[in-house]
């Protein structure tokens, strides 16, 4: 049997400003082959667009739905953005994670740093254009919003563009594959990190188990 | 021109008990296709094994020749085992590093501990057996050395496995070319790193240079 260093997965939080290309990453991430990854789907207040699935692009719920389960402290996160609620479910993300997944999630910057303080063990990644205009084109063409709307996210992605520093890693989405390139990169270094596996290397010296290390 | 967001190249320090493969797993790094690798050569007043070169395995000096170099304070890193010096030219290090290379130096366990104390900004990876049972077979096999010589190793490997925690990462040699992925995984994980990479992001946003990253 195969034995990790580190045995449990890990938390990977996938955050930037609006408009980076988060979600476009994300999907290029799970493609990988053989990939240990889990997706912790979101919970928001906000109607699905066109294509998205309940329970797999976000689970869509009432905005009383959603604020009863905040009073229940069941989110890892959540956020108010543009008058809707967007959020972490908590349960699901500790169980996928004891069983050694790596549990990738998708979210704001808001939200991201809620999670910072509630599991800070968790692997922070900031994904940046490689420019300012990349990003407000991208913003621009985003076709399913109202001009009111892009122009909400434009001013909160030059706020949110100045906290990279509040991230473990910074990774320019210059093209997705790349940009996936590095966040797996990140996730096997991140595995081999001493405070990480050290637990695992002293029994594996003292001969309570076979070692191979997954990543 | 790509710009990396981390233009400086990283000292990559790979050490662990002695016969644990170091050695085959810095040729492996070396083998990987596009690589922006550089070995730097250590310096030993040893005799070289059957099949060394000069210059490429290492440099091969007097006792006189490397005792005046110390007292020059030309070394990055530098230790006396089994009677004989083994150290790290530091200039050809500073030189690689600011012309953006990766300096990958494979040293003993007593040598990285220098290093860390002298660039602590170097990447320290420790690698590490299967299981100790592998480990003791590697050493006795090595024909080369003597029996006395091989028990020093062994005592030294003993008491050097237990110092895998002053390390960043622990890798484990199950297999030479796993490990030597694992160590680039580490190395383009590290230039990620928000503290290496902030300061061109910065820039990038402010639309001083085109970015793209390298790793």
């Amino acid at each position: 049997m195969d034995v990790k260093l580190n045995e449990r997965g890990l938390l990977v939080v996938i955050s930037g400003p609006s408009g980076v290309g988060k979600g476009t990453i994300r999907k290029a991430l799970f493609e990988m082959p053989d990939n240990n990854f889990c997706y912790s789907v979101s919970m928001t207040t906000r109607k699905p667009r066109e294509g998205e699935v309940d329970g797999v692009d976000y689970f869509f719920v009432s905005r009383e739905e959603f604020e009863r389960r905040i009073k229940q402290k069941q989110f890892l996160e959540y956020a108010e953005f543009v008058g809707e609620y967007y959020g972490t479910p908590l349960e699901y993300v500790e169980k996928k994670l004891s069983e050694g997944k790596e549990v990738i999630i998708e979210i704001e910057v808001q939200g991201a740093l809620q999670v910072r303080e509630k599991m800070p063990e968790a692997v922070f990644v900031f994904i940046v254009p490689p420019s300012k205009q990349v990003l407000y084109d991208r913003l621009m063409k985003r076709g399913t919003e109202q001009t009111k709307d892009i122009e909400k996210r434009i001013d909160k992605a030059e706020r949110e563009y100045h906290l990279a520093y509040k991230y473990d890693y910074i990774v320019v989405n210059d093209d997705v594959y790349n940009a996936a390139d590095r966040i797996y990169a990140i996730i096997r270094a991140e595995h081999a990190k001493t405070e990480r596996s050290i637990h695992m290397y002293t029994k594996l010296m003292e001969g309570k188990v076979n070692g191979k290390q997954k990543h």
